[in-house]
């Protein structure tokens, strides 16, 4: 065991029953190695109150707020949405996080729920790859006052609402103008992003780690507006002209509703996301699972 | 003149000022020809008295909703939109349509402002070329009630809302499963929507006047969910299961709210939208006009 | 079973040791029932002489020239280019087609080797739906000659050769100027060929059965070079302007070297193609089994 | 002036006489301030006897193979084209190249031939941006045997041949297996060559100084063989496990033809190639218009 592990922090899905049995025995594991365990009580409401109680007699209760700063590491159990809010809530602290999938295997949580055990002891021993995850830090002003902040691990997604109707913006780099453009909308992504909402609206795979972002246009209406890739140390600015009911998603977990003439603010969270994943981790074996691309035949 | 054509409809774009001029211009020619013009006053509030009392003194007040019935031919004075607009107004009523913009010239809209007298002179002399325009009609039906029914000349869409949060859905062709969806929607096009936003969500262009509709997915999960072009006399059913704040836009200009379970029923419209094109009229310069295709070189 | 299906030519995948033993289940099976068989002997060289003794007791030898003629209906024992090659030579002939695969599931041979005796024995006695596939027939002409002519199920492929250089076009249907064009290529395309190499290149599907072809640029330098459906009465042509080492491909099955100034002239063939397929085909299942789609979930 | 640049070297596009005027022109405005020329004469066979002579009075004959070793800085006369072959042969040396277009607008020649003096008396005197472009080494090796190397700055081309056939082979990166896959070919493009060919087979657009390079499939079977950007330090191998008449082209002027088993390996070139680009140089004005994307509004 890491001696500096001494504090685990675990972020669970909220509203899974399912979870339960897993997050017992996560914990029962990591008591059993002598390290604290902290776990928020309020994502624990699930109606099965004899967990719950054994849950606070070997838990310290840590309110998510305080989980970044309180823990030496967290492992995540839920999906790939449950690691990207576990993700923006302690990006601050530089905690490393450790994905544990319940469900579909993901990029972000590699461990498999059903064979965790044998990955986390070998992690926490310190046999991991540490991926350091660029995320898009991002700020939205109005009449030149800053009306929101938000973090993105995945995307920055500016999109038409309910009218159904076509938005207009201008987009800017470090200052330059780039195009105007009408559309559903622009997706800013990370290279983690880039296989998620990115890759469905027609944007390229980006590689884990490059230094980069990618601008993907949503159903552009000129056939020449297509996806562009930039370096990461970018200021991407987009002006939104014609705005009708547009909203801005960061991660599709936070948003802000927009208005013509805001601007939306864009540059590299100055923080890596830290997280690990076990030695054996591919990311093109698991883009090949994903993607369902053809096995080595010779 | 053609003798039949005795009333004449006119249907113009609403707020907008700059359509007055011309509008003057296209009635003052259609009075000397002796031809009864029907206008909807409703349509003229501009402000400009002087007009207006001019329009409304050699014009027959005719209000929307009996434009059809009462017309021989319906000039449309606007953009695509407009005449979407008053194709779906008066479908029932087979009346042929003139279109002529007011601004970028368009596919219904190929007679221009500036030059209309000329285009209309021969038109209303029979020297047009009728295109028969197939028109989608769709019922939204929930728990076996139907909750609303409309007509599209353009696109039935069905798009996810504000949320951002993707819709899941089955298609049905004549009954046939064809597969379930995860993406931002589906377009239910016609050959006239196929250049429209079906062609920026990535579909393929269906030549005017192929018996076909179109169904092409918005930012689909999978990508294998390509475009899928089908016969006009299909019927197509469109079942949601997971709506969150989904929406079905008739052309973009009427909607109905969907929940999960709703659903979507659409065929052929039993009659066709005339349109009435100058006989100089060719589609494919139009396409190549629209799309800045190369020229012919040889 | 059907009393005029006397003689059942047999067209099997040339070079193909393993198709043997089905071809010999066959054959008994066929010659039980009483049936006349034809087969090509060329087609048999495959040093197995018991069993080419045996198929030359049992059958009738039919060259591949004289099978459309002669057949009442043909099995096709192979993958989807074999039936292609079957259906180029007997589409003159109207002979329906029963494509057997050997292989992976086709849309041309839904019927499995492993489990053909069953779907035969329903087909042939005329449980089967008869599905009109339309072909393509293109002429290639040099200076007003005509240099070589050629039928098409699936495509007719204008293509770039060894040189890597893009080659540049244009295109008329029905003698209107549609484009010029700089590219790879173009496909056009049957809805038989739609889910082929069209698809790969950004085409549509085409429903089979619709009354269409597609034309699908191939990597087109200009963005809005997007594909088009027409309808199956038009004729295409394409003039080569730039040739370079182009060549045009039918069906990937024969070819015609193109030269600068070549006209490429395509119509559908005045046959369709007769393809039987068992009762229970569905097109959508075997497009959902191909491309991996969706299946349904309520 | 700047007095380190004494010595200039001007590559001409080959068998063009429309250049001679501004290679003339060119050739006065350098030797006016007293800089050394150097031409390969074998460029310059254009029947122009007069315009020879002249040259050859004013200019050193420098072969083609020694101008990166003679020059300071090397002025292209020509278009992309000619830019990218100059910059092949001169790479080894590091030598500064500046791009004078002779046609349209190119992202490589962005001075135009009309306008030229004024812009390289301004880049000459040491007001430019220099541009450092990345290229691709490339290497394809037979049974362990090396058996041709090749640079580009655009990018290198695994590519079908005459034959139609679609290719098959392995990719891996820094020795990792990526996939399997079935294709018309594989683009392995530069940020520079991204604009390219690889951008009209569905590549994204990759932002000059980025440190990437792009895979671009072309026309690939599986609908999920999307385009992927990685790092420019990687290495990139190709296995052809099917090639039929395949090829490797580099930049489009120099090829390798491939046989099965072929391995394509490719990694960043040890030198940048330095481009001298005048200091209004923009490159999102470049990108508008070549792209004719939409311009700034408000």
């Amino acid at each position: 065991m890491n001696r500096s592990l001494q504090r685990i922090g675990i972020i669970v899905r909220p509203e899974t029953p399912e979870a339960m049995p897993y997050l017992r025995q996560l914990v029962a594991f990591l008591r059993a190695q002598n390290q604290s365990v902290g776990i928020d009580p309020k994502s624990l409401v699930y109606g099965d109150e004899v967990s719950e109680n054994w849950l606070a007699q070997h838990c310290h209760a840590i309110a998510q707020q305080h989980m970044g700063e309180w823990s030496d590491v967290i492992i995540v159990l839920g999906g790939d949405g449950t690691f990207l809010s576990a993700a923006r809530w302690v990006a601050q602290h530089q905690v490393p996080l450790i994905g544990v999938n319940l469900g579909h295997l993901g990029f972000l949580t590699p461990v498999s729920a059903q064979t965790m055990l044998d990955d986390l002891r070998l992690i926490l021993a310190g046999q991991y790859i540490e991926q350091n995850c660029v995320a898009l830090q991002a700020h939205v002003w109005r009449d030149d006052v800053g009306i929101s902040q938000n973090l993105a691990l995945n995307d920055v997604v500016l999109s038409r609402g309910l009218s159904g109707r076509m938005i207009e913006f201008e987009v800017f780099i470090n200052g330059e103008f780039v195009y105007s453009q009408r559309s559903d909308g622009l997706i800013v992504s990370t290279p983690t992003g880039s296989t998620a909402y990115a890759l469905a609206s027609g944007g390229a795979i980006i590689q884990a780690g490059l230094n980069a972002f990618t601008l993907v246009p949503i159903c552009p209406q000129a056939l020449s507006n297509r996806p562009i890739v930039i370096a990461d140390s970018s200021q991407i600015e987009i002006l939104v002209t014609k705005a009708y009911d547009a909203r801005v998603h960061f991660d599709g977990q936070a948003h802000t509703d927009i208005q013509s003439m805001d601007k939306i603010v864009m540059s590299r969270f100055e923080h890596h996301i830290r997280v690990w994943q076990p030695q054996n981790y591919q990311y093109y074996r698991t883009l090949r699972q994903k993607l369902r691309w053809g096995e080595q035949l010779v």
